[in-house]
């Protein structure tokens, strides 16, 4: 079989660093709203901004300013939006830190099927962390994509000669990584991350119509993909 | 023939945008700084965030922050702040204004050959300019990299089981479309823009030490195509 992984919340940790870099801006914002309406202002600006600015650290940096701007009608001053701005580049900078078993996982699995990495996202920082991670020689081909859908797998999948009933995707997302690839005909794991960004909730009655195996950690993988037909 | 072109200053117009918002943001500053010393702060600070931050205009953004909290030691208000981002807005959503005579191009072209896009830069951005242009029927692949170098046009061109040899790139980037292809053992045709961004122009030593040819303009390339072996 072919294994797709996805990356950030996968293979290596990402939602805890910017939920934790939301809690930082949060407490910048505190002169001029509580946190829960700093978080929730800042959310509804990232989702407004997502069809012009897709995903990742650039994008969430842009939306910040934006809402720290706002948040504070015009009185935040320039030391706190150069706060924000080093706040994007800690994310940006910060290493691949690999989930607990990932090298052992890749290893094992690896042995018996073929490997791939498909992750959204921006582009030049998705290589950069695949390059820091230093787990690119386990993956066949990595693939970066600006939407997660049916028809991205599919293209995707028939491009590397790839077809969906010999395909298996893993990641934390349902609606990104479990649902679409179910959807061309392929099959999916579903292994949560312990913080789930807002935007990757899936709808309750989407994510109750399927029967997609979900594990507990990625370290159940291996045997669980021995037993699996 | 497989033909590949590059999109940005090539299909649709682009740098003169870059430019033009230049010019505005040097407007914005000129109670700091006069504007050649504010355009070459911000080529500055472009230049050491493009290993942070990619290309694109998400990265140009954040870089016009920085450079205006740096220019104005602190002092730009919130208000020219909120222009700033506006301006990211407005490149964002500029649809793309085709080059002359891309179309009927494009059309000579594809009745001999098979055609590529190979377009470097913030992926969504670049899908989303893809789809907005209109021509992506012509294509039989669109492909948007990190990087345009040796190693990306030899992957992506084994990628699509395309022989260097039979492949040929067209752009207006010496050290992007021309010299990489090249090397790679393809073919290339250089058709300048009539602006430049001044992180694509050539080392001088480099740039004569080909010989591709250069086109006029891009509807100089159907008869050129013709005649070329």
């Amino acid at each position: 079989m072919i294994i797709g992984f996805d990356a950030d919340d996968t293979l290596w940790h990402n939602e805890d660093g910017f939920q934790a870099t939301t809690r930082i801006f949060e407490d910048l914002l505190d002169a001029w709203a509580d946190p829960d309406e700093v978080g929730d202002r800042l959310f509804a600006i990232e989702k407004r901004n997502m069809n012009r600015y897709g995903y990742g650290v650039k994008a969430f940096t842009l939306s910040m300013i934006e809402a720290a701007i706002d948040i504070s009608d015009g009185n935040i001053d320039t030391a706190q939006l150069q706060t924000i701005l080093e706040l994007g580049h800690h994310l940006l900078d910060r290493p691949a830190e690999l989930i607990d078993d990932v090298v052992e996982v890749l290893e094992a699995v690896g042995r018996e099927h073929t490997l791939m990495i498909i992750t959204k996202g921006d582009l030049y920082h998705q290589l950069a962390r695949i390059d820091s991670s230093g787990l690119k020689d386990h993956f066949w081909r990595t693939e970066v994509v600006a939407h997660k859908d049916p028809t991205t797998y599919r293209e995707l999948l028939g491009l590397h000669g790839v077809l969906p009933r010999e395909f298996v995707m893993i990641g934390n997302s349902l609606p990104s990584d479990v649902l679409p690839v179910i959807e061309i005909g392929g099959r999916g794991i579903h292994i949560p991350y312990h913080v789930t960004w807002e935007m990757e909730h899936a709808d309750p009655s989407v994510a109750d119509s399927h029967d997609a195996p979900m594990l507990d950690s990625l370290a159940d993988l291996p045997a669980f993909l021995a037993d699996w037909a």
